[in-house]
């Protein structure tokens, strides 16, 4: 089933679904924002295809979001990297994972936590705050063209 | 193409996607937040077929992300209202949204922006934070387990 493209879509929310394409996508992006840079710890960690993660890897280098690097350690493998775009991913990822660990418990008694590495505290909730730092619900706030 | 089941997962970022399952159902709860309610103003603001779409209600129902409730005006129609942990999603799109708007620029040069109802400003751009307060980047985190 091909999806409709939202490339041209007036919704930046939109837009961004229309380039993660589908969720292998993100879960790259996952795993390369935890440091995975080579092609065999990706498809181990994901258990995907091959076919399927060159396709995605492809389309992530297309976009922009990764680039293609010789390995740092001089051998013949090549290394994908997140670009400065491919990082701007990680709130996306965050507000995932938020949602998954308090409203889809998984079978695990001591999951995996997203922590700060400097203090192993675990990072503060995500929350949608005005300019002048107010928490906002959703209700608070409206979609509209600033001038 | 069945996706393979992530429901299972370890990672909750991977539990989230499962249950969200396509792109339709994202930008049905961005109407939904938006205010949208019933059948007709979904099918209409989202260009889809009345088939896909009675099949993503039925899901978002089923995974307690909506909740049908009878008309507010005592008509005969059934409305679609988020529940609390629909209304948990709001982050995730917001972060979508937001790296829409920064990274895939769109045709219109004076586009949709998610404003503070108040004060008609922007909302802040989202930032991932320690206990402390200190602003991370993806290389300050770490996934662990906690004990």
């Amino acid at each position: 089933m091909r999806r409709k493209s939202l490339s041209g879509a007036a919704c930046p929310i939109a837009r961004t679904l229309d380039i993660i394409g589908d969720w292998w996508t993100l879960l790259i992006v996952r795993d390369c924002l935890r440091g995975m840079r080579r092609f065999s710890e990706l498809q181990k960690n994901l258990g995907v295809s091959k076919n399927i993660l060159t396709r995605r890897l492809r389309a992530l280098v297309a976009q922009e979001i990764l680039e293609q690097k010789p390995a740092a350690d001089g051998s013949a493998y090549q290394e994908y990297h997140l670009t400065e775009k491919g990082r701007g991913l990680f709130p996306v990822l965050v507000a995932l994972g938020q949602f998954g660990r308090e409203n889809l418990p998984g079978r695990d008694p001591n999951p995996m936590t997203l922590v700060d590495k400097k203090n192993r505290q675990p990072v503060r909730k995500l929350e949608i705050r005005a300019a002048d730092g107010r928490v906002l619900s959703p209700g608070d706030t409206l979609m509209t063209r600033l001038h």
